[in-house]
């Protein structure tokens, strides 16, 4: 390994930004504002894909794939969520090149092969998916209409962060419809419970569950609902989105039903997302000075066994047990990698695994063979001990259980040492200003006093969570009466 | 269901544009040339990923994520591929639209926000993954390098089909970079029988490996092996394609290593793909006039069960014993649909599982509960037989194997009577205009002479195929001397 990562407690964005580089995640490209997302970073992807998927579709869902363009009179038929999205996307506006008669071997867009209508790369798929689904839909027996999406989106962003905000990434968008208000309702608090499962019980990245306030809402929703993270630089993150559409897309598309007594209905909707965001929630919820910690169920790699040896026979002998190890946790679907590349040390092979996040690190050296041991590392706690090589692999499956559960408590514990009550505004920006966090304090419910805090603090309401004790107060900022806190945090 | 579809020996194509929509599988989007796929289709596309994505792994390769934009300068930097894709591609000019102030609640582009450097929405991303290959390789260590992305893409095409041509499809793409020239060809072949093994084994589709000639090429190789598989009307389809492209884009890229003696080399490229188009070869391979036709190894539903019933009472009892088949199914791997939907009649449900290609189909009436037996019918031959419920699980697991075969057997059989040798320029127009299919003749080599023969009977050089016997001749068109034979045919 090259020298290591710039501190947390120095620089925690220069700390995000290396290990992001250094663990192998992503890179940018060569395309203003889009990542790539390199083998490693795709496979924890791919683990989460896989997982979210299985939930889904135990949930009814079914996927699907539409179009990656929006015509342009379809993307403007929602107004507001035309009007949200407008100023950040990349419209397709020629169909070919032609080559350059002023400049041999280049090629210049081609002026005759104008596109009648513009297209717009979808940053969200409502528009061109209510379009479509004014075509399926017609009776109540249509409904509910439970589909989702595995996408590429498009959001010109200027300011872009590898997985946080990059001008194209890869999300899943859920888009129902139902018969009725309430079924919809029940839908959007459904998968914003999928997500925060997801979220604490994979990810061991605990999460608020809550509503957001008007003005941060989805451009077209009439409920956001949310998941909301700290990260340990006391920020927030913004971890998925479910919103209450209610009829506003179904009156842009014209979508109706009839209902079982023949009646035409406006079709009430949901949609919901996450997206490659939460590769840069989970390493900024977890990692450390020294690189990436990943929770092993979904590390792409559990086990990384390193031969400490000299010479060939020694290797030779450490192999036989290392790979008959090997075997045994397979066995039980544990994911081993054996490092015997001879070209690199091992001193490097742990700075290897260390800034990658590997959850266990196995090391098998001469004295080992004669002891019938192994030298076993936890990733997360840095703690090393020496086991017995008989029924490893129970214990090592153990232990990755142990580490899932521990990264899940560590979080939990910072983000309740960092979550307060405010009671006064003098107490609101000294803990804004100061350790940081969450911050609960009493709100007007005026988009004006949220709208000052913000200037004065640069915190947002990050939601009014579900899950609080109903309390009236007055609000922190104006002292006019409050019904309930909101939490606010500075945010990604 | 509706009326039936029209009989593939009196319109094909008529038959395969309403199989595709009545079968549920796609449909237009009011985006012009591009498809949404629909739940059914998508589910026989993600049986088709989950299977090649283990084989990409299994010989090696990881997935990742590149942009889906390719600034204009990087795209014309290998200029044949550029040449190749430069007429067909969408091209995003501008990243902003604003309110029209000529036209209240419409949007237009706004001229301000034009992109100083045009971006091309990637017809294939040899280009941007070359610019990104540049960084990651330096030395010999870094090689071979073996990637894989799964991905949309986008060409711009006057005349498309579902499936089978489409403006936006989506598709693997596999890149990969090595040391040497052979290790490069080697690459490229051995994934020409992945997608040779994939095609047999899992889509019962048969197909014949081979060279493209010079002027099928992809642009930008030295070389495309292929597989071409022959669909019901005498038509070949082009299913999968395996690039050697030399040093080629190494050198447009500028992409070398040191080797181990520290000399500076042009790295060797393969690339390699297949799309959703193979949906539409499955479909024309196997499907008849009653509709789709599945290979149980990519069906999304393995059987559909159906009760036949007079009132509840019936149905209950009916229930119960398809039920426990099911379970017993289910427990085996087997996918099965009970469908006790009361608002459609048996008659309706045979004809919807027919349509949509289920393999097997079981009935259960009153008279079966007397007896303990179950209608079973077969979509690949029609038949029906009555069978014990007794092990009936293990009885369909062995009719699923066999509808399987019998579809590879079934479709080798078709292909064999529709491969014939022409030994004269009468004789290949004659097969050409008759019963088509593929024709094996002499050619000359020249593209001079595949050019003629392209005009004069629309048929062209599918494949130079590797398995057949070494054989000089003279050209069916020029008489000149030729070395071998080349496949003909009309193709998609």
């Amino acid at each position: 390994m090259a020298k290591g990562l710039p501190k947390r407690s120095e620089d925690f964005s220069a700390w995000y930004n290396e290990l992001v580089g250094k663990a192998d995640l992503a890179e940018h490209s060569g395309v203003k504002g889009c990542m790539v997302v390199k083998p490693y970073g795709y496979a924890i992807w791919e683990n989460m894909k896989a997982i979210l998927d299985q939930k889904f579709k135990e949930t009814g869902h079914q996927n699907a794939y539409f179009p990656i363009f929006v015509p342009k009179s379809l993307f403007e038929a929602e107004e507001k969520n035309a009007e949200g999205f407008a100023k950040e996307c990349a419209i397709v506006t020629h169909y070919r090149l032609k080559n350059d008669p002023d400049k041999k071997g280049k090629l210049m867009v081609d002026p005759d092969a104008k596109l009648q209508e513009e297209l717009i790369v979808r940053p969200t798929s409502e528009a061109i998916i209510w379009s479509t689904y004014k075509k399926w839909i017609q009776s109540y027996r249509d409904l509910p209409l439970l589909i989702n999406q595995w996408a590429n989106v498009v959001r010109w962003e200027m300011r872009t962060r590898l997985f946080l905000r990059t001008t194209e990434f890869l999300w899943q968008e859920g888009h129902t419809a139902h018969a009725t208000k309430s079924e919809a309702l029940e839908e959007t608090e459904k998968m914003m419970h999928v997500y925060a499962d997801f979220a604490e019980d994979y990810m061991a990245m605990p999460v608020i569950k809550g509503l957001k306030s008007e003005s941060e809402r989805f451009a077209g929703a009439e409920d956001t609902y949310c998941i909301e993270a700290l990260m340990q630089d006391g920020k927030a993150l913004q971890a998925g989105t479910s919103h209450f559409l209610g009829q506003n897309f179904a009156k842009a598309f014209d979508v109706k039903f009839a209902d079982s007594e023949g009646k035409q209905k406006y079709v009430w909707a949901s949609s919901w997302g996450v997206s490659t965001r939460l590769i840069g929630g989970l390493i900024m919820t977890h990692s450390d000075d020294l690189g990436l910690v990943l929770p092993p169920k979904l590390a792409p790699i559990h086990v990384a066994i390193v031969p400490i040896y000299k010479g060939d026979e020694q290797l030779a002998k450490i192999s036989e047990v290392a790979n008959k190890l090997k075997a045994d946790m397979q066995a039980k679907g544990i994911i081993v990698k054996y490092d015997d590349d001879d070209k690199r040390k091992p001193g490097w092979k742990f700075a290897e695994y260390e800034m990658k996040g590997v959850p266990v690190r196995i090391a098998i050296g001469p004295r080992d063979l004669e002891n019938g041991t192994v030298e076993v590392a936890r990733r997360d706690t840095l703690e090393k001990e020496s086991l017995q090589q008989v029924d490893l692999a129970i214990k090592v499956e153990h232990l990755l259980e142990q580490i899932q559960i521990n990264l899940l408590d560590r979080a939990k514990a910072y983000r309740e040492e960092f979550t307060n009550v405010a009671a006064t505004w003098n107490e609101f920006t000294e803990l804004l200003d100061g350790k940081g966090g969450f911050v609960q304090a009493h709100w007007d419910g005026t988009e004006e006093t949220e709208q000052k805090i913000k200037e004065e603090t640069k915190a947002t309401i990050r939601c009014i969570p579900f899950d609080q004790k109903e309390e009236t107060g007055s609000c922190i900022y104006s002292g006019k009466p409050s019904k309930g806190m909101a939490l606010f945090a500075k945010a990604y």
